[in-house]
């Protein structure tokens, strides 16, 4: 598919129009002038190097005994099942494979395995458990909740060389690939048939649609496309005892028992390692379209929203949301990114994405004047061609890069009942005074807030003022502490706060089914108590598997 | 929402205009003279009394005699707990909760419980559960593979008394109610809401939300709004201990533990008792129409699908399809239907949903011409108003009753790669030639197959020709041996046409794990010889939750 077909480069019912039209943009609160002054300033001057890596102390873990050390007998095994180049010791690769994207969670891993296939991992897993051996499994390494590195020395499975389209049904849509495919890599190559990959989040360049699914990533196109929970068709996955559970179905509908994949989507590598996976894909409809929209106040935003849902119902893609101090971030710290719109406090991302470009136009032209003439909309620009709209994603996508350049940060992933969503960011803002900068910003069309608290360096008396108010807070207003990124290390103790105690002691019995010895990134996705209590009782029963 | 809203009464563009354009109707092959002459005419003067009522031991089934049988004391404990109304002992209301919908599956339970809230199922589970009665949830009454009736003398729980609306949030979408709701009454109160619910089937004025759930309901609307494993935010479940789980999320998103409520969904009861659901329900939006076409063969009806996909892309919401075995077996026994077009091979009901009127219309202008310049469609009608619009779904909707009206009735329900989805049904009656009358319609937009075996009373030499041919065939094509109505007791054995044995396996562990003393819906939903397998395991470790 062509840009031009993408974009049409000229847009003459807006952009243009739009900008005569979205003119009542009012003089801002003394947001954006105060952020100037203060924070940004101070946080600019940080290092990447002065970030405090988080090693296991940070959470008073202590390594579990149980598990055994690796020997020089292990690697030699390791070497004759996969081959020397994909038994790495090479301490540069090492470090970067031991360190998360936010270089905050740190391992110490001396072992990281590349296996080329299902079997490969079947029978790295067959040894680890049967040798007690700790496993993290990693795809592109981009998780935000330290599940993909190593807590202290957990041997490193990269689904990296895994990465083979299998098949593409193109009356049906539906992908067959290797975990290790990166999603951006699959998005272009559905590009090229017509297709597209149901989600697209600012990571996917280097995430993996493997990682994906252990994370059940939302993103970008969830409100449009759905859960991976409805998308994907199947799985190929190996268990801890190396065992090929093959449920890689290609079908819309199969209600042959249990879903069992639905367990390991979004099961954060706690339970096995995804080797394939079978998706939906929608097709790629030929007119998209995006705004970038300002609002004077979060309430706007909420009306925008139902504005949106009834007047752009099915063409609706995407309504992300911004404040303006995550927009003045991305302005200080990114290169060449720049705000479309004059400042103000609130900014929304709509796209839209249709069969007939003329209809979806008249739906956005209808929407934006009725939203304008209530008042809930004080300015906005379409964007008129694939470069600008581009430009206007980066501002989105790029909020995670900027909080990374702009020092420490805090990051909070919440479910929230949208009229509270923003209330946490204010109250968050109050507490912590001058000490931190707090950015809110997500994905308002699903109810999900990314809460960012950034400050110059890691700080405990920041940290104790967060949490755990934060989780209390949530708690309270019937939210979840994870809506998308998971709980890895940095929220398994906390996932009480979502969930009933009679889930997570299903869920823990679960755990012990699959996984008996406890290997499989150990110390994460579920309250440390239970997890050491299970692996006592699966050692009485014997493996159950 | 009134009617005239729902479907324009005037359509200018389509009926009186389609009626002229689509004008290019064929002679037709022989198909429906053939019908009606021979079968048809054998069928009409079946009575239901002559149907086989194929209790267990069509099945060669033994009871299970570590199941206690129910006692004196039992029904006394019950009345306490639940008080003498929902203790139900009558003969007329047990031999009618005794019988399956298709009236092909009969128990001898001699106990009906119908308790009116969480606490009482969870009371009566755990007092069965301590005693080892066996328990068969049930719903509406309306599953098709004889899920929801007693094999032999379990007590039938009811969930009809627990039909409260417990809350409704018109910023989200998003409703939770108790599990005994009826499904048409859902939807009417949405309805007045300006929502409507993602799910709808034939059955609409007797299943129930929490029968929909625990068979992963698929139905007429899926192509649209996809699975319930999307559209199901949460869930309240009791285990078979009388364990209450609140998984009673209200959240587009969250990613806190294992998706528990996944094992639930489609679990036909075989995990515990489903007591409420919150479930995310669309917008109802304001333009809705339907097509009801005609194509001369399978291949145009394919065809069409895709050109659907393109044309109609975000506003498609049902493509149904029906064979002139359908229709001529609908217009025989059901009273008022009448074919809207002159008789064809092949018919497809496709419907649109949309924001806009005009824009769905031109859409569908679009859509017609084009598939009638390429010969994809020989005749269409569009409906003018809702009632015309009902007369077409009651023919697409009424094909299950007719057969139940035609005699004895083999049910398939099959899932298959588009482009071979039809050649079973050839094949079927090539292999039963004039002993039975084939039929095939269903799902197509989702590769869903209803594939019907009509026969004036059952015969075991037609069985023996059907079984396990249907299955191997469907196995042999890389599809599902059930789509959407699920397992139950008819294919219990047969999960390994569609699953491999690693997963089946994986199964039976997990329903160890709920359900040591296999109380909840025995003989069904995974093999016999697993299930009882389990029951001996699960003796020697002791309860696990
Ligand atoms: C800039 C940026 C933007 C992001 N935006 C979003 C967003 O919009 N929405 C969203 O949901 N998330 C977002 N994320 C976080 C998201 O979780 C990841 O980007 C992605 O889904 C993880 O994929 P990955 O391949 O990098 O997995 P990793 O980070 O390598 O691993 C994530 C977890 O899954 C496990 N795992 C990985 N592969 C496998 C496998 N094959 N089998 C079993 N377990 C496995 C790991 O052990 C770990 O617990 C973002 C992250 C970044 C850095
Ligand atoms: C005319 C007709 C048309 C149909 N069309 C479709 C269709 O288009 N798509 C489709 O998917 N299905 C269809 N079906 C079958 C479908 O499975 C049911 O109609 C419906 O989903 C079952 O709901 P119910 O309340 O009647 O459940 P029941 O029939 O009472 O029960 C079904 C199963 O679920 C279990 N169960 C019921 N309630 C609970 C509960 N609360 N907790 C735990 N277990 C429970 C039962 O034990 C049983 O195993 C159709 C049926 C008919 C008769």
């Amino acid at each position: 598919m062509e840009e031009e077909t993408l974009y049409a480069t000229s847009n003459p019912l807006y952009g243009g129009s739009l900008g005569k039209n979205i003119n009542c943009w009012r003089s801002l609160s003394t947001c954006t002038a105060k952020l100037q002054e203060s924070s940004v300033a101070k946080l600019q001057g940080i290092q990447s190097s002065q970030r405090r890596l988080l090693g296991s102390s940070a959470y008073e873990l202590h390594r579990n005994d149980s598990f055994s050390k690796l020997s020089l007998e292990d690697i030699d095994y390791f070497k004759k099942i996969l081959g020397e180049k994909s038994v790495i010791q090479d301490e540069d690769v090492l470090s970067t494979a031991n360190v998360d994207w936010m270089r905050k969670y740190k391992g110490s891993s001396q072992l990281l395995l590349k296996p080329r296939n299902t079997n490969e991992v079947s029978k790295i897993l067959k040894y680890c458990n049967s040798r007690y051996l700790a496993v993290v499994p990693q795809g592109g390494n981009t998780g935000l909740v330290g599940g993909s590195v190593p807590v202290f020395d957990e041997v490193i499975v990269s689904t990296s060389s895994m990465n083979n389209i299998i098949g593409f049904d193109n009356v049906s849509g539906i992908l067959v690939c290797e975990a290790g495919c990166i999603l951006e890599k699959l998005d272009s190559f559905l590009a090229e048939k017509g297709f597209m990959m149901p989600l697209d989040l600012g990571a996917k360049g280097s995430c993996q649609i493997g990682g994906n699914v252990s994370t059940n990533a939302g993103g970008l196109r969830f409100v449009r496309y759905g859960s991976l929970r409805g998308n994907v068709l199947g799985l190929e996955v190996v268990l801890p005892n190396g065992t090929i559970v093959d449920m890689l179905g290609t079908l819309r509908k199969d209600n042959t028992g249990y879903d069992l994949k639905q367990l390991f989507i979004g099961s954060e590598g706690s339970l096995g390692i995804i080797t394939k996976v079978s998706i939906l894909t929608p097709l790629r409809l030929s007119s998209i379209n995006l705004a970038f929209l300002a609002c004077n106040d979060y309430l706007s935003c909420q009306k925008l929203l139902l504005e949106a849902k009834t007047k752009l119902g099915e063409v609706l893609s995407a309504f992300e949301f911004l404040d303006c101090e995550s927009m003045e971030l991305v302005l200080s710290y990114l290169d060449g990114v720049r705000n479309p719109l004059p400042p103000s406090n609130f900014y929304v991302l709509i796209e839209t994405t249709g069969s007939n470009e003329s209809h979806d136009k008249e739906k956005l032209e209808s929407f934006f004047l009725h939203s304008m003439e209530r008042g809930i909309l004080s300015d906005g620009v379409m964007a008129q061609d694939m470069n600008q709209a581009s430009s206007f994603w980066q501002i989105r996508e790029g909020i995670a890069e900027a909080l990374m350049k702009a020092g420490a940060v805090y990051k909070y992933d919440l479910s929230l009942p949208i009229e509270n969503l923003y209330k946490i960011v204010e109250e968050m803002r109050k507490r912590l005074g001058e000490s931190a900068k707090v950015l809110g910003y997500g994905h308002l069309g699903d109810g999900n807030l990314h809460l960012n608290i950034s400050t110059p360096v890691y700080d405990d008396t920041v940290f104790e003022l967060i949490e755990p108010f934060v989780y209390e807070w949530t708690s309270k207003h019937r939210g979840s502490i994870s809506a998308e990124h998971g709980l890895g290390l940095m929220k398994a103790n906390e996932i009480h706060y979502s969930k009933s105690s009679e889930a997570v002691h299903l869920m823990a019995s679960i755990k012990g089914l699959f996984d008996p010895n406890g290997i499989m990134n150990p110390y994460k996705f579920l309250p440390r108590s239970l997890l050491s209590q299970h692996k006592e009782d699966a050692s009485l029963h014997g493996p159950e598997i």
